[in-house]
C-alpha cells in the first residue's frame, strides 16, 4: 500500500517526529532539498475551494524542484462534474507521482486511496479530518516553544464542530504534561468523548467561560472562530461574543513568551491591532505550514519505510453508515466497510459509530 | 509553417508510428527525457473545459521539464471575454513554445494556427477533431495487443456523433486485416462516408444490435457513450439501453486476451463491476495519454523535419461555410478558405463540404 | 524595505533603463538566464482578472526557472472572499519570494506592500497605475525606435481617464526632446495637469481633433481605446468615432517608420487589415512585455542595491481620503497616510489630493 496521510492516527507519534525534524531541517538548509522532487507531479484535486491550503502545497513542491497539476474550482472543471470520484481521482493519480485532494464530503479523500495509483495526501474531508493543518500546529509549537510537553494550551472558539481543534488537542495529548484549558460557550464546548480520550492520555483538563480567566497562565492560546449562528440567539450573541474575541487589552495580562495561534482564516476573534503583539504567530505558523507540508511530500516520494498502520481493513457487514455527509453514501459502487471500534462499530470512511 | 497538429491525417501513419515509438521509449526509459523541455513554455488555452486531457498534456510537459501557462475557464478569464480568437491566440503564443488548444467551435483549432507564432496541437475543436486521443488509443493498442494490423475491433455506442470513434477507426483502416464491428442502434450507426472510406482501405466491416452478438470474436471493445437523448424515444431507451451496456456477465463470453478501452468520462456505459476485471484497461489507456502527449511535444519542439503535409491551401472562392458551428462563421476578419474534396469544395478550417 | 514596483515613479530613469538593458540582453541571450531564479517562487494575485497581463507574468518568470502559485479568479477563490487583503497578501508573502498583484480597488498593491513578507509588484491597481505596461512600452520603443529621445509621438483615444497613457506620457517626458501629439474629443483630452507636467519637463504638447491629422509627422502612433459611453451623445458616437479608427487606407500617409503600438486587448479601433502591416508592432509590443518582467523579476530578486525612493512616510492627519475607490476607505484597519504634495495633502495609497 502507498504511504497515504488520511488521518495523522494512522502514523505514529514517532513517525511525526520524523516529520517536524524533516521540516526542521529543511527550514534550516533549504537549499539542499531545492531539486529533491525533480521531475515529479503533484495533483491536487480541490473539489471545495481552499486556495490557502492549495497555495501552502503548491509552494512546498515547487519549492522542492516539482510540478503541478490539478483543478481548484468544482464549478468550472469538467471532471469534477458528472464524474465519480473513483474515475477522476483514478485518472488523475495515473498522471501523478502524489496526489493531494481536499472534498466536502466525509471519507471521500480515504475513498479516493482506495483505487490511486498513487499516495493520497488528505487535505481536507468536510468537516472531519485535516491532519496537515495538524502537522503545521506542532512544528509552530516545537519551533516557537521548543518542546510538544508540558504545555499550558488554551483553546478558544467553538470546540464543539471545530476539526482543528479536535485534532490537534489528541494529537498533543499523546505528549506527557500538557495540560488544557478549553474556552467556550457552554453550548460550544468540547464533546465528551475527546475530553475522555484526553484524560486516559494523563493529560489534564478544564473549561472556562472566556479569554481572560485563562489567559495568564497560558504557555500558547489557539484562537478560532465562533460562526454567530452557532450561538443559542441573536441575544446570546451580542451578550457573550466579546468574551471570545482577543485584543490587545487582555493581551497585557498574558506572559511574555505566550504564543498567539490561529489556524486562519480569521474572521472578527482577533483584533488587528493584535497583529503587532510580537507574541501574535499566526502568520508564522502559517509560513511554518509550507515547510510541514515539503517535509511530508519528500517522505511520502522518498521514505520506502514510511508505512501508515494498515487500513481499509473494514467490512461489509449489511449495515449502512447513518452519515449523510459520508462519501459511502454518495458515491455510487463505493463497498461500505465497517471496523470494531470498543462496542461498537465504525464506519471506516467518515468514523461514524453504530452501536 | 510550425508543425501544427490539427488533423492528425496532416501527418502520415511513418510519423505516426514514429510518435507511438518515442512515446515507448519514453516509457520504459522515463528518467533520459526529464530535462528534456527545461526552459520551454506550453501555452494551454481551453476555450471549452475539459480538465482530464488538459491535466494530461500538464503533466507529460512538467515531466519533460517545461511549463505551462495557460487558462481553464473561459467564465472568469478576461482573454477570453469579448477579445477575439486571433488577438488571444497571437498573443499567448507569443509567450508560448507550443500552445495546446480546445474551443467549442469548429475549426478554431486550426484557424488560431493561421496566425500563431508557435506550433499549435488540436486538443478537441467542437465535434470536429480530437487528434490526440487517436493517438493515445493507437498507443495503447500497440502496446496491450503488440500491433495495429489483424485486429478484430468492436466499437460500441453512438457512431453516428462520435468524433473520437471516427477518427480511430479512419486511422486504423490504414493498417492491414482489422475487421470492425460496429454495434448501435440503427439510427446511431456510423455514417455510410466512413464506411466507405474503410472499406476502400480494404478493411471490413459488419454491424450488430447487441455487445453480446459480437463480443466472442473481438479483440478490442471500444466503448462509448449513447447519451438518452439520441434515442428516438423514451420508450425505445428503456427497451435498448441495456444492450450497450457491458457488464461482468457479458464479458463471460468474451475472449482472455480481450481488452476493454474507453476515452472517458464514461457515465453507465461500463458498469462498476467490469472496472476489476484484468481485462478493463481503460485507466491504463488515459496513462498512455500522457507518454504519447510527451512523445508529441518533444517531436514538435524539437524534430525540425516532423512537419505535416501542407495546409492552408484554400482560397476564398466567395463561398459561405454552410456549418454554424465553424469558426469562419464565428470569427470577425477571418478569410474564408475552401479546399477541392472529389467532386465538392471544402470548408479548410471545419471540413463542412459544399457540392 | 524590499524592492516594491508600485508605480514607476519611485524609481529613477536610471533604474528604468537598468531593467529595460537587462530585457534587451535577455532577448539576445536567453539561455544565460534559464535558471536564474530556479527554487523561487512567484505569487500571482489577481483579486481582478486580466489573463493576459498574468500570463506574461508567468512566462516570464517560469522562463527564467521559478515557480508560480496564485489565483486568478475572486469568484471561486475562498482566499479572497470574506478574509481582508491584508491576511491573503500577509500570508501568501509567507509562500513566495515575489509577489504579482492586480487589484480592481486604487491602492490596493500598495496597502498590500506594507505587511508583505516578499516585495510586491502592481500589475495594476484599479484606474490608478500599472508600472509595467509603461516598461513594456519603453522596451518597445528602445527596440524598435532606437531612443527614447526626440520622437515624435501620437496618442489616441480616450485620453482623460487612460491610465496606461498617462503613465506613458510622463515617463517619456523625462527623455529630452519628446513631441506629443494628443488625438482625442474635447471632452476624452489629456488632462491639464498632465500636459503641465509634461511641458514642465520640456516636451511639447499639442492637441488634434483626428488621427489623419496627426499621422503624417509621427514617428509612433499609440492607439487606444475610446468606450462608446463615454461619447457626449449616441449620435456624437456615431459622427466621430471613424476619426479614432485607425485603418489600412489612413496608414497611407504615414512615414515607412511610423510604428504602431496599442496596450491590447483592442476592439475596434485598430481595423484587422491593419495587422498585416509591417508598422504594426502591438503583438510585437505584447511579447516584448515578457521579458522586460523577465528582467524585472530578476533585478528585484538579485540585485541587492536596487531601492525605490522611500515611501510609506505618510502620516495619519485625521483626514479621510476621498476616493471612494481608494483602498483605504475598503478595508478595515489599514492605516490613513497622507503626504505633502504641492499646496495639497495627497493620499499616499491612491494619490487623491485634499485642498
Amino acid at each position: 500500500m502507498y504511504s497515504h496521510l488520511i488521518d495523522l492516527n494512522d502514523y505514529s507519534t514517532e513517525q511525526w517526529n520524523v516529520i517536524i525534524d524533516l521540516a526542521r531541517d529543511i527550514m534550516k538548509n533549504p537549499h539542499i532539498y531545492e531539486g529533491a522532487c525533480t521531475g515529479k507531479i503533484m495533483g491536487t484535486l480541490f473539489y471545495e475551494p481552499s486556495t490557502r491550503t492549495q497555495m501552502s502545497f503548491q509552494s512546498a513542491m515547487l519549492r522542492l524542484g516539482g510540478g503541478i497539476i490539478g483543478f481548484d474550482n468544482p464549478q468550472t472543471s469538467s471532471i469534477s462534474k458528472g464524474e465519480n470520484l473513483k474515475d477522476t481521482t483514478k485518472t488523475v493519480s495515473g498522471y501523478s507521482d502524489i496526489m493531494v485532494m481536499r472534498h466536502h464530503l466525509e471519507g471521500a479523500v480515504k475513498a479516493a486511496a482506495l483505487t490511486a495509483d498513487c499516495p493520497v495526501v488528505n487535505a481536507g474531508d468536510g468537516g472531519h479530518l485535516h491532519p496537515t493543518q495538524t502537522l503545521t500546529d506542532l512544528l509552530t509549537l516545537t519551533e516557537e516553544k521548543k518542546r510538544l510537553n508540558d504545555l499550558n494550551i488554551g483553546v478558544c472558539g467553538d470546540l464543539k464542530n471545530g476539526r482543528t481543534v479536535h485534532s490537534l488537542v489528541r494529537a498533543l495529548s499523546k505528549y506527557k504534561g500538557n495540560k488544557f484549558t478549553f474556552i467556550s460557550t457552554r453550548q460550544l464546548g468540547l464533546p465528551e468523548y475527546i475530553k475522555k480520550a484526553l484524560t486516559e492520555e494523563g493529560a489534564s483538563c478544564r473549561d472556562v467561560s472566556s479569554i481572560e480567566e485563562a489567559l495568564p497562565e497560558l504557555d500558547v492560546l489557539y484562537m478560532t472562530r465562533i460562526q454567530k449562528e452557532r450561538f443559542e440567539s441573536e441575544e446570546e450573541y451580542r451578550r457573550q461574543k466579546d468574551v471570545f474575541i482577543l485584543d490587545a487589552r487582555k493581551l497585557k495580562a498574558a506572559k511574555d513568551d505566550l504564543i498567539v495561534l490561529h489556524p486562519l482564516p480569521r474572521v472578527d476573534e482577533i483584533a488587528r491591532e493584535v497583529d503587532d503583539d510580537p507574541r501574535a504567530l499566526y502568520f508564522k505558523q502559517a509560513h511554518y505550514g509550507m515547510y510541514v507540508r515539503m517535509a511530508l511530500i519528500l517522505i511520502i516520494l522518498n521514505y520506502k519505510d514510511f508505512k501508515p498502520k494498515p487500513f481499509f481493513t473494514g467490512e461489509d457487514c449489511g449495515l449502512k453508515c447513518g452519515n449523510e455527509r459520508c462519501i459511502v453514501n454518495n458515491e455510487k459502487g463505493l463497498p461500505p466497510k465497517f471496523v470494531e471500534e470498543g462496542d461498537a462499530l465504525m464506519c471506516e470512511y467518515c468514523e461514524e459509530r453504530v452501536f
